[in-house]
């Protein structure tokens, strides 16, 4: 099979995002990026009202919904386009994986058929998607938690003693509270990665990394018990066993082979080769070379994901979850996550920087972060004065409340915009490094930093400060679609050696993957001053992320009284 | 001498502000102001060089002066004009009043020229008028104030514990310190306000309310001891002596008549009464009506000043200062101040509001300000989830406190300007409820609150908001130019019954002040919140007001090392 290795061929990674998919053809021999195509999602996030004719149908306020006939379309528009554009013969891609957002997941017929596709169903929100961003399950989350405390539940440790209201049950439970019709009807409760797999194939496969990181399952223990779902409802006691599987796929393994109707969809020949479904953080750590432990990925866009690899089972302070093989076979793969990062910088740009920084970057053709970032870069660690704490959309590691808020300290009538900008840039860093004290305290050691995803490379100012505030040296990938990357990189590991691909995602990496060569330095200097910032913004993160003083909890209960 | 009262006769008021001198020619029979004119101050605040040909001097940050030469101007620009375009006979103008800010100081020689107009001084910049917003004294008022609490000096107590670096003998032992050759050749320290009084009568005339606010002198106790002058520089033991003088008179005398010069300058009669030189704060209770205790006077401006009357002596935490007859003869004035109130909002909209809300208010003619005030004024108290300190230029009451900086807490991503801009509005609307509860609970009470300044009329969100923070009616003065208006009635008072003005400022302000009429009282629904609010509020204040969290003196200090 040596031969084959030489001769030309091809993986698909198909990238399931939150506003769009991306579909990218990657050499299997050296990873190169061949192509790309991005649809964007007709229905796109549905957090108002439900798509057309059922617009009348409005949502309660923390409700993200999407289609999944967006996920179909992205597969019909995306591939056919990749082969005729690049003239690829389709038995020359010898394999396909697919990334997805998560806990992303629906209720579908035993057939797979999406509830919200069935007209007696359609115009209930519960029969849709629930995307990963969903928030409205957040009582649902605090009983499965109350509940998980007081029996003393093992598997609460692994997600950092606290199970999140995105997450697969707190979704599913919620359908049952304010649905009972939809969660009858519902043959299967089913994340969107394994449901558009089953499309794929025409077998349902469930994968082991989005069941250990959003379904309470382990390989040690599987998921827990009957009665510990009982104890949330009565009729949710045989959830797993009703609605879901106690089979579930490695990573690395082969869902199936593409069926005819996916042929069709995507012009690939039936049959060829589908991976067992992954979620998009994940995936990434093998896209920028991570396939051992040690090396922090830092996944950083709208919010960061952080993926870390260790060889035993420990638990970490708040982290999301760890997961044996939930990222790389044979090795326990541990989640964190900043749930805002470039949303951050994002909502400033948007709500708080005034005209004249508009007009200095339309008049130069560029981007406001840019002239902000321009500005922020002259500035001296710890000049400003400012401090801030990131919590604009919570805290998800290590203190794991979605109450917590945003605060900026330090204001005089001389602040500037782009000093409250690079105090937010030093914010998600601070936040960062709490991730990082965390996972070492617990001995999960951190020696080194990759990051990818789409804030490093468009903002050298950003890394530079992690740089110095966590005091590591940053890599980043070279791709800039690491999950897509990572996908292919899956789908040559379901084709295997024989038919041209890899055995394991370990020699898929050492073939596929790369780093882009820039490496940011800390400097001495400014790390001894952020040393001090980081002294602050520690105990500021405790005193208002762990009781000393509720201000923000409160702030959002007079906000909830008087709403 | 009923007669004289019923013909036609003027008085006029000087008001010396900031960044510009105003004269307001005012009915006396009445209070009618007739006619205003401004001058715009041709050196305005000289805080970053020199006035050339001495721009090459360069000025430390903190630093604001002024030049004695625009307090001359703005006589000569604003008078003659008030005359000549009113038509008004100078035989008509009974007396003249002058309010300054304070403390403003200078040097001067015997004759009363000021240092600076020397050729061998005009490039010193201690030779200048040091204006009240130099903040660069702050070593010489950590002298003052340590020695003073190590000697157990009783008149600490009346500055609420706390000798302010903007202060006459901060400045004063600045001179000394930095100056020395200033300080010797100086004849005279003298507050502006005396030195304008001054040039117009010919003759030295200090005001007690100047002395007893910001020199430490009291009617009862005097000037503190030479020993304690001697302690903090051997050289300054006997400053009052030599360079100032123990003779004051009290608000309401008359000063003298106006000079020969002085009546060339304004286009007055020689001998015209000249007025006791006041505040501009302080002058301002009279001009709305407040000449009685219980009735809390609020001059809202770029900053907040608060006057209140008492009948007894008591000491307020964190007050500014206490004087007997400082206000109002026979009195104890209260003055208590806000350091940044309308900076704030000013500084969000130069520095942190959307191009979006600029385009709203040109394409309507208004102003930015207006476009997100009507926006906040639909948002329901509590509902944004924010909450603010007020401290972008320091606590002057009752922290007292200037390294003290600005938090605003609770932002999420769906976070919006107004609503930012209504947490700054109700963070110094909560900053003046502090206030209120410091003089109440001292026993100094407060029954009534009274509006007047730039930011009241402005702004009716303003006024609703600290009526339903605060609990109290609040009613707003008549008269936009208030300083001007209670300088024109203390001209009046100089002047006399005799004269066909009045024999008291009491007399005065029942003829010549009046409120607007406009009262905004207290929503119920509203005050509920906002006690809860409230009490976070005063929770956060205390928390890093007073030591229990450093995290914005150690901001500061951070700041000074890197800077």
């Amino acid at each position: 099979m040596s031969s084959g290795r030489r001769g030309q061929r091809y993986a698909i990674g198909v990238d399931f995002g939150t506003e769009s998919g991306r579909s990218v053809l990657v050499d299997v021999t050296d990873g190169r990026e061949i192509a790309t195509r991005v649809y964007p999602y007709r229905n796109g996030v549905i957090d108002e009202q439900l798509p057309a004719p059922h617009e009348a149908v409005r949502l309660e306020p923390d409700w993200a919904l999407q289609d999944p006939d967006d996920y179909i379309r992205t597969l019909q528009e995306t591939v056919p386009r990749l082969l005729r554009e690049t003239g690829v013969n389709p038995s020359l891609v010898i394999g396909i994986g697919i990334d997805f957002t998560s806990c992303t997941m629906l209720p579908t017929l035993r057939d797979g058929t999406p509830l919200c596709c069935l007209d007696t169903f359609r115009r209930n929100p519960h029969a849709w998607v629930k995307l990963w961003k969903h928030h409205a399950a957040q009582p649902e989350a605090d009983r499965i938690n109350e509940a998980a405390e007081r029996r003393g539940e093992a598997w609460l440790k692994r997600y950092g003693g606290r199970y999140s209201s995105e997450w697969f049950f707190s979704k599913a439970l919620q359908i049952l509270d304010e649905a009972p019709d939809v969660y009858a009807t519902a043959d299967r409760l089913i994340e969107a990665a394994d449901w558009i797999t089953w499309q794929l194939t025409g077998v349902e496969t469930r994968n082991e990394c989005t069941a250990g990181y959003k379904a309470m399952w382990s390989r040690r223990d599987g998921f827990p018990s009957n009665d510990y779902f009982a104890t949330l409802d009565q009729r949710f006691a045989h959830v797993v066993d009703e609605k879901m599987s106690r089979r579930l796929a490695p990573l690395g393994s082969r869902a199936g082979g593409l069926s005819a109707q996916a042929a069709q969809w995507t012009g690939l020949n039936q049959g060829t080769p589908v991976a067992v479904a992954n979620v998009d953080a994940h995936v990434s750590a093998p896209a920028v070379t991570v396939t051992e432990t040690g090396t922090l990925v830092a996944i950083m866009g709208t919010s960061t994901c952080h993926i870390l690899l260790g060889s035993e089972l420990e638990y970490v302070d708040g982290m999301c979850g760890v997961v044996e093989g939930g990222v790389i076979p044979g090795l326990y793969g541990y989640e964190a996550g900043q749930s805002a990062v470039g949303d951050i910088f994002a909502w400033v740009v948007a709500n708080a920087v005034p005209p004249e920084y508009f007009y200095a970057a339309h008049s130069r053709g560029i981007d406001v972060h840019q002239v902000l970032a321009e500005a922020a870069v002259k500035l001296r660690p710890g000049e400003s004065g400012l401090l801030a704490l990131d919590w604009w959309n919570g805290n998800r590691s290590v203190l794991v409340d979605a109450e917590l808020s945003g605060l900026l300290v330090g204001m005089t009538l001389a602040t500037k915009p782009p000093e409250i900008y690079r105090a937010l840039i030093e914010a998600t860093a601070f936040g960062t490094r709490v991730i990082i004290d965390a996972f070492n305290k617990a001995g999960v050691a951190v020696n080194a930093l990759v990051a990818c995803g789409g804030l490093p490379d468009r903002n050298p100012l950003l890394m530079q400060i992690y740089a110095d505030v966590t005091g590591y040296d940053i890599s980043t990938g070279a791709s800039r679609q690491a999950p897509a990357l990572g996908s292919a990189m899956y789908g040559a590991v379901a084709a295997g050696t024989a038919a041209g691909g890899y055995d394991s995602i370990q020699e898929a990496a050492q073939r596929m993957a790369s780093l882009s060569g820039v490496v940011y330095h800390p400097v001495a200097a400014h790390r001894a001053v952020y040393d001090m910032l980081y002294r602050e913004y520690a105990r500021l993160h405790d005193l208002f992320g762990r009781g000393g003083d509720n201000v923000m909890r409160t702030l959002r209960q007079i906000q909830s009284v008087v709403s």
